[in-house]
């Protein structure tokens, strides 16, 4: 008499605990009462509109309230989100939603450019503009009342640093055990908040909306990051845990100058890739909570968190798998790293993606049975604790010696006078590659002192062979370098 | 490529907060790590005495930390606890012991007579006394890495108050699922420490020991409850929940007079049956913060707990189920009841049991599709809110009228000259049934006074028609009241 069912989250989360804040967009606020009204409303309309569940649906949207309150109405009628990078080329989202056989998109006015232009290549596609959903007549839906944890809930599409994009599956199961993993790490109480500064078309921010619902949390939505306004809110709204990547902590920790975050902000939840180390010794010094993580779209975010009590004694780690998760690093030869050596991290849990939509084949490509090869780099150290070294794809082999652009990159940043780095391996005759960099900063005359400070902090072989200078860095949506951008540059 | 596997509780725990309190008892204290190594020690002894994974063994012990060692050793390598209270008779321990096919039975010398009772009329069965497991020789056991969620953990007795006992197959997902919906309602904090004064062979005190396991949480064992020591526990170990039921609660207010427990203690959590209004009344006059809940072994225990900002305002309400868990009210018609319209309690949900050990025809009389009969009643009001009247097999129908002993019993030790009250139907020509009481108290001399206190507060029809006096309530092990010992008494 098992089962994978558990009560539809927002109209369970309505009914415990109605009148507890759950979001705060532009100084308006829903409780979780109002926010299933309003998604219930938005169901309504949706399904007026001949949307059905377990059908795949684009979503093209900004961050804003309303775009909680229509994944929120998704969840309500089983529809299934394919949530859509706005950042991305209407090329590039039509290839998408093609992929994905979706005849339904949720979009909004200010995309009404790139929406016509996907029109043109996918004719049969069907545009429904978000301002016609929020606020119009009422028609009741038929809610999902029970979720089937197995049941696809979101769709993302990998960045796709290398081959085409693909679709993870994220469930209800593993957006659940992502949730409870990470409260079981964290801890809960219910004076936290949360604040969403990222794209919630990223899993980084649709995570915490899934916390938001599962914790009975409040979340504040910013449209877009900026340091400032972030200092402010987290002050004014009570901001107990933020997610960020290297660059955003970076802005946060250059604006607080002298200034303290407050005492209740209780978690830096750092992400995005490896941290550079002179940026997690800042914060240390300013007092700022900050927890590396390691997660992915195929994750469902966190995997990999530190533990509170460890967050000072393993500078730089990210961690051990959360509770219902493991990891393995696998070496070159194809067996299980000892302790300190460098392999491919894998990774398994009931928050692991079940797969790619529609791709079969790749999907069993990058599974070992239960485990998912990740593609990035790291070791686990005599404790447990990994630290993520880099993508396994960013990877630069130098006559044989491995090397790792984001330890370069973090020497580089440390340099005062550079505000961004990113480094990549150039085609070389001697050594088959060496590492170059390209560096973002107010003073172009310092190559020679750049080489210098780098020789003082790295091996020979890893000092850039080259220098660039470049008015601002080349990164995507989720603030990663698009080394592919910096590689064009060579050419 | 979705699995029901999660790493094993322990060795993941040991592995992520190794240096953090588990488990204190008598002065002792035993970190993650440490309840890791000396399971691990314990595992290897019943491996070596030939137990193995997927068996079902007996446990008849004392609450004391090696207990926990052991029930912890068990889930190392996958042995089925059969989990006996020490209070029942050889008689019935062998009964349980047959009824389960358990081989083994982990005991402890204070139990020699009730062991060598039962192996009487069980030749076959084999004991292992626990001072032989404790502290002896290494052998390696063969753990279980990854338990499967679907896997039973721990098998208890249903105590049987009507047909005979029942054993409640509990699996790992159960109690997995049960802590996780305690720590979405009640919130999760590292300073956390839960007292456990209940017998660990109830679900009551196993689920504390669970929620340590996953939550990383230290837990307070005693031996036995006592007043006294639990207050002066609460203070020294910085105790921030603790578990008991409505006769503990009493004894703590009692006793505390016009003393308060430390700020830093946040939840009493009262279960085992509905509570008087007067104890709540004077809990929140002392500040105590209780939190009324209804659960039961069939449910791994918690599933309907009340949240905290609703204490105050539903006093007596055992509150919304939890999280993952459902329930519904079906009415003397089968029907779903409306608000305030008191029936049968069905509750759902994935910490609800997966039915009774060797008993498909039970288990299957028991369910209806996935709803379990819990054979309690209740009623819901307009906001959800559940308020447990009584067990169904106590209800008293008299003239046609429902009469639930719990709210006589409630009025009766709610006069300040009565410790403890037990009400019954006694068989009667004119009305069917009627309520009679038995009471403990100093003074036996208030029959009339009684009868008087109870007309002032109770229809006619509730009023008791005898009253008897006890020197002592009959209560099990969960102190519950012995109906059935009562009803000898009338006889």
């Amino acid at each position: 008499m098992t089962n994978q069912f558990i009560p539809n989250f927002i109209k369970k989360r309505a009914s415990l605990t109605p009148n507890r804040e759950a979001i705060e967009f532009k100084g308006k606020t829903y409780t979780f009462s109002k926010l299933y009204d309003k998604s219930y409303q938005i169901a309504g309309q949706l399904s007026a509109l001949g949307l059905k569940k377990g059908q795949y649906v684009g979503v093209l949207l900004n961050n804003h309230a309303d775009t909680a309150l229509i994944y929120v109405a998704f969840q309500l009628i089983g529809l299934r989100a394919v949530i859509l990078n706005n950042r991305l080329t209407s090329a590039e989202l039509a290839w998408q939603l093609k992929d994905s056989k979706a005849q339904f998109v949720v979009t909004e006015e200010e995309f009404s450019a790139k929406w016509h232009s996907i029109q043109e290549s996918l004719p049969n596609l069907k545009g429904i503009v978000k301002e016609e959903l929020v606020g119009s007549a009422f028609i009741a839906p038929i809610v999902v009342d029970e979720v089937n944890l197995e049941d696809v809930c979101t769709v993302m599409y990998t960045s796709g640093t290398t081959g085409h994009p693909k679709g993870v599956l994220q469930t209800y199961g593993n957006h659940w055990w992502s949730a409870v993993g990470s409260a079981l790490n964290l801890g809960l109480s219910e004076k936290d908040c949360w604040l969403c500064a990222v794209p919630m078309f990223h899993i980084s921010g649709y995570s915490i909306l899934m916390r938001s619902l599962i914790y009975g949390m409040k979340i504040v939505i910013l449209d877009s990051f900026d340091e400032k306004n972030t200092i402010q809110r987290i002050h004014s709204e009570k901001v107990t845990i933020m997610s960020v990547v290297a660059t955003m902590l970076q802005r946060i920790v250059s604006e607080l100058k002298d200034e303290r975050l407050p005492v209740d902000f209780r978690c830096m939840l750092l992400g995005g890739g490896p941290a550079p180390k002179t940026l997690l010794e800042q914060c240390l010094t300013k007092q700022i909570p900050v927890f590396q993580t390691y997660g992915m779209t195929e994750t469902a975010s966190q995997i990999v968190t530190l533990a509170p009590e460890d967050s000072l004694k393993k500078l730089g780690s990210a961690g051990k798998p959360l509770f219902p998760s493991a990891l393995k690093i696998i070496n070159v030869n194809g067996r299980e790293a000892e302790a300190n050596e460098a392999g491919e991290i894998f990774v398994k849990g009931p928050n692991v993606t079940s797969g790619y939509l529609n791709r079969k084949e790749e999907t069993e490509k990058q599974f070992a049975g239960q485990w998912f090869s990740t593609g990035d780099i790291g070791y686990v150290d005599e404790e447990g604790f990994l630290y993520v070294l880099d993508r396994r794809s960013d990877l630069i082999i130098s006559g044989g010696e491995n090397i790792y652009p984001a330890e370069i990159e973090g020497v580089l940043v440390s340099h005062p006078a550079i505000t961004d780095a990113g480094v990549i391996g150039m085609k070389d005759e001697q050594w088959g590659e060496v590492p170059v960099a390209f560096v973002v900063t107010k003073d172009n005359n310092i190559q020679e002192e750049l080489i210098h400070y780098c020789q003082q902090h790295l091996a020979k072989y890893k000092v850039p062979k080259q220098i660039s200078f470049l008015d601002v860095m080349p990164r995507n949506a989720a603030k990663k370098i698009m080394r592919k951008e910096l590689r064009k540059l060579l050419d």
